[in-house]
């Protein structure tokens, strides 16, 4: 894998970004190596030079100064994106934005909070513990909020609460010319305008700076209980996981793993679950409500054959048996030492489900390096987990090839090429695939009415 | 009320459109004063010719022929808005939409179905009754499922369904050009490119115009609960709210109506209810849920001076219950008679609920006319309804001052101008100061954007 060799910054640009901010500006080489890449396969490319503002002001100001001098601009939070969003790729400025951390407002009565952009997912639920709320999108990684905003995130428990769609009320954004606005306020609902929250949230800093978000919260449940399954086919599992949500069964978590991953989990961390494909479920609510969710659960999953329940209810036990699902993709890259996961995305309509995943695994069988599987089933979302050898030109070219059919798939099936990764420069050319030339020009219309100069992460989402 | 004269129109357009069209062109003066108008005391303004498309490809090419005259383009479901939003201001062609009337896909394993702009609620519901699905949304009239995307509605189970924001899936939209786009897949997350469904939910045909809607469907609960309770202040009735919603009490619907509604509600069908500001519930759920519901809500109640519960499960039963709050708007116009309604319609964070509804209640305690007040109060959304002489000049100003003042109260509580009325041309004014100039900037850089002719349902939502 390359690495785009350093540019030197315009010292014009240099200077007055040090003026703002002093030390704040950084041009070392690891800095700026660290700020061009994310945790995924694609190329990295550094940008021109770092700055940590501390303030939506400096943003600003930032951003004012990087459109006087026609600087690209590129946000970065903890850099866990998996599609090249923070990727350099015609150099420029990264505003890291870490160093926006407080909790400005929670309202406990709204069941709401206002952070700064820089605010991980898990600082927010360390903070707000004691109010008997919590924030439930969780991506896996401990992402920031605003990079969760900007890259519509959502994770293991969007089936229950939703996605970041669904869950920011507000957010406050610097625009191209350095102007901020507020897209919402507070209230629970309006109809007052076009929706510029749902506009900012997954635009992966293309229309704009994210540097505050208003998220909604709920009660912590009384009660919690997790419980594993195996299943003796993929169909008899998606099948379980269709009639649990037809039956309106407010499931907070239902995971797949295939029998690949239980494997690879078992050797892993010494477990010792059947090697057949596997829903991982979680329950939230009153005492009753979760016994009661737990009762259908099982009577569904018994018509599908999968009778072999364990439970748990215990923090400490409910911790043990989810392991092997927050273990899938370290167990997975164990499967073959110094491989790379080459990850896919896709999304389909459920009823689609089965068939996706099922052919799917019949290309992977074919390939001559080992694949793993899990899946968000409950939204049908899945994750193929290609472990190539990042230095092996043919076996990049033969991911490639099966990340593109996988995509070809999930189209035909009115699916999405990307549940949840987003589109960096990653997924861009497929894009026109999924949503056809004329949309991709409403998109391209948006972005250039609110980014003219094309300065706001350049060479993502759509083609100007 | 004055109606603006008719117009003549273009005589080649209405050869365009003849030719296209045939009979399904009315310049008829009936048909074009029925198309100017809607639900609200707001001025109705006639469209120069109203034309019946029955497809997609149909209403494209409408769109093709009026931009090609330059003739602005209103398109119409059921006329049940209520802030102007059909008013041809500046003349122009009415697309009449209902006549695009077909249920097109119903999707029972992933609960979603596709219907034509056309199609009602009601009618929707009684189309899939046999499937065990239904469509919660709920704004009172049987508006089209068009207009209520078009307007991003919502109404009373918005506190468990959420609002058509959260609810459609994807649209067909023409865009002002007369291309055809769909905004989204099916699948039930993406992550993939700027959320165009969202930008074109509550645009109200300022961007283009929807002619298919994608939407979230949900399984018929197995159990229904209804109750009624009075409390002894309004503060009592919110404070329950508030309490219910943090226990995380899935509700589906909680309305509350005041003193002079429950007197009015009396009066009108005979009822004998305690005139005392009042909360009206609605449970869905497995027969132990709605049981634990009740049981939680009777509870939470009773700290708050709520303890005279009335029950229904039975469905004529609940239907008798919740009667009174169904006959709220033509109890409170009968207080009046030869009255028109003048109704507000802010939303605030829940915990300003109270406050905003006493001084607002104090407010209105000085008017020469009566009002009364019912809330979604879920979700901190309420309307003060004036009743008004139409013909009294001096009536109208009061009620534009009163408000004026609900709006700019709202607005200081961090809430909205319009909780699920939209914008149309009679709440344009108040959007700067809900948004802020910058905001509105951006809200008129799309609009130029997509309509740069400045077609499409002209002199609403932003000022071009």
């Amino acid at each position: 894998m390359t690495v785009e060799p350093f540019r030197e910054p315009n010292p014009a640009l240099l200077a007055d970004l040090t003026t703002l901010l002093g030390e704040r500006v950084s041009t070392a080489a690891a800095v700026r190596e660290q700020h061009g890449r994310d945790e995924s396969y694609h190329q990295p490319f550094p940008p021109d030079v770092v700055v940590f503002p501390e303030s939506t002001e400096e943003v600003a100001e930032v951003v004012r100064i990087c459109a006087a001098h026609g600087a690209p601009i590129i946000p970065f939070g903890t850099g866990t994106s998996l599609e090249g969003h923070v990727a350099a790729l015609s150099g420029g400025v990264c505003i890291d934005l870490m160093r926006l951390d407080k909790v400005l407002a929670v309202n406990v009565d709204d069941m709401d909070v206002t952070v700064q952009a820089g605010v991980t997912r898990k600082r927010l639920n360390d903070y707000i513990r004691d109010t008997g709320l919590f924030f439930p999108i969780d991506p896996g990684a401990d992402a920031s909020l605003g990079g969760m905003a900007a890259t519509r995130a959502s994770g293991t428990n969007a089936v229950r609460y939703g996605t970041m769609r669904e869950n920011v009320l507000a957010l406050t954004v610097v625009l191209a010319d350095g102007r901020v606005i507020r897209t919402s306020r507070r209230a629970r609902k309006s109809s007052a305008g076009y929706d510029l929250t749902r506009l900012f949230v997954g635009s992966e800093g293309t229309l704009g700076v994210i540097t505050e978000v208003t998220l909604r919260l709920y009660g912590i449940p009384e009660a919690i209980s997790s419980a594993v399954c195996p299943f003796p086919s993929l169909e008899d599992a998606v099948n379980t996981v269709i009639a649990t949500i037809q039956m309106g069964v407010p499931v907070a978590r239902i995971e797949l793993l295939d029998d690949v991953t239980m494997s690879a989990v078992n050797r892993y961390a010494k477990f010792d679950y059947p090697e057949r494909p596997t829903l991982f479920f979680e329950f939230h609510g009153t005492d009753k409500g979760v016994a009661e969710q737990a009762e259908l659960v099982q009577h569904i999953a018994a018509d599908f054959g999968g009778t072999e329940f364990l439970w748990a209810t215990r923090p400490e036990d409910r911790s043990r048996l989810w392991q092997a699902r927050h273990d899938a993709l370290y167990a997975s890259l164990a499967l073959r030492p110094g491989a790379k996961a080459w990850t896919t995305d896709v999304c389909v309509p459920i009823s689609r489900l089965t068939e996706c995943i099922s052919e799917t695994k019949r290309d992977v069988a074919a390939l001559p390096f080992p694949s793993a599987m899990v899946g968000h089933v409950g939204d049908g979302n899945f994750h193929t987990v290609l472990l190539i050898d990042p230095e092996n030109a043919a076996e990049i070219e033969l991911a490639k090839d099966i990340g593109d059919r996988i995509v070809e798939r999930a189209l035909a099936m009115d699916g999405t090429c990307s549940g949840e990764h987003g589109v960096g420069y990653g997924k861009m050319d497929f894009l026109p695939l999924e949503h056809g030339e004329a949309a991709i020009d409403v998109m391209r219309a948006v972005k250039k009415a609110l980014d003219p100069d094309n300065l706001m992460n350049p060479g993502k989402m759509v083609r100007v």
